[in-house]
């Protein structure tokens, strides 16, 4: 990075960390940019996303476009992420995440399968075609705009969720996320429409992780980012009672 | 490329070509990856984009971003462009396009301004700083996925657009498009609503080139393609006499 650059970088707070989070959790596609193994060029790609459940990127990729070759070859990536909205394409916020790509397997491609169906309910057609491999960006540096003269620098620490047993949190997911679309949709409309204040709807959850929860109904993705993290797997189901009670009370302040 | 990748690869007809150019004349924003000169890492961000006459695209950078060192120092870029709808990100289509950049400079860099400000008029805030550059992806080779089962390899050829005296052409365009927007705003109505089957509004032009014109309602960014191509400028008047004929004629018909 050049002084010049360095100049223009704002500090990284709390809510820059939030703010960057939540634009990674709640992207359904992104820009993937990798090295072509056959000419060392450049080359970028429309990827589906969903994120594991420490944060980071899922991306399936299919051998016949040649990109798992590439990443197989080299596997330093760039996913940018972040729909512009109307007006000037450069005035809306985005993030560029720098890493290297690892191709899931076993236990990890069942979860990253999962969590990304959830998702992309439609990509059940052919994730398990035998071209198809799950991929996750392990991110070391990420660089996020959020308009003019908005842009942080952030490090690995600032995107990295921790957590004291991935193992009991991964192992309880699937369930508790299942269990909770099969017997319990009124909380999760609560969730969508009250706590992400998203529209009222049949909102399901799509995955569940220390820092929040992810919810979609049809295209529409959403978050919402707990106030504070959970630490041990055991506190999951008491917070999600605890959020139910919080937006009946919001609900009842407002309505 | 691979031969598997190669045997899912459709064949490249003037279809193909046209939906290709559309894709790119069209395109608001893109992604942009190129090589980070300080770490040799593939790195992937958002660009607004308008094209040159040639159909080439054109892309403002800033300094402070540290992309245009990069270019400087390597020319290779690649460049996504096509914005996902509704349902799989992964059905919908994009291109992706191979080349190298130049900074433009002296006529080419006033054209390509003011061809960018006609579709992003905002742009005029910031276009002019001193940390602003505009560089053009002259394109090689590139790689269109309209949905899945649908890859074409495209080359240069498939691309580019080629004219008797491109200064002959340059040296008109600009006037040609104050005076169509300063005096014929019932035409480029026409174009937008009739041709472009676009709906109604107060459609401006933003560019004029052999092969089509390009119009701008606020985000709404459209391209109406020629039957046959254009060959001298001295043509350009005729024909767009005639094409508000032939919108009045389909009007009268539908209407």
């Amino acid at each position: 990075m050049t002084e010049q650059e360095k100049s223009v970088l704002r500090e990284v707070d709390e809510d820059v960390r939030r703010s960057a989070k939540h634009m990674i959790r709640t992207a359904r596609f992104g820009s993937l940019a990798l090295i072509d193994q056959n000419d060392g060029h450049p080359v970028v790609s429309r990827v589906g996303l969903a994120t594991d459940t420490n944060g980071m990127p899922i991306i399936p990729v299919s051998s016949l476009s040649g990109r798992d070759a590439d990443l197989a070859a080299d596997t330093r990536a760039s996913l940018l992420v972040g729909e512009p909205g109307k007006g000037d394409p450069l005035a809306h916020g985005r993030i560029t995440l720098q890493g290297s790509v690892e191709r899931l397997a076993e236990a990890d491609h069942a979860r990253a399968r999962r969590r990304y169906l959830a998702r992309h309910p439609k990509a059940s057609i052919y994730i398990d075609f035998a071209d198809f491999s799950i991929w996750r960006l392990n991110v070391q540096t990420a660089s996020l705009n959020g308009g003019f003269g908005k842009a942080y620098a952030l490090a690995a620490d600032d995107l990295s969720l921790e957590c004291n047993d991935w193992d009991a949190w991964n192992a309880m997911e699937a369930g508790a996320v299942e269990h909770m679309n099969d017997d319990h949709s009124d909380a999760n409309a609560l969730y969508g429409e009250v706590l992400c204040k998203a529209g009222a709807g049949a909102w399901r959850l799509t995955g569940l992780d220390p820092e929040g929860l992810d919810l979609a109904l049809g295209d529409q993705h959403e978050r919402y980012t707990y106030a504070s993290k959970i630490t041990k797997a055991e506190e999951l189901r008491p917070r999600l009672v605890e959020l139910v009670k919080e937006a009946r009370t919001l609900q009842g302040t407002i309505g």
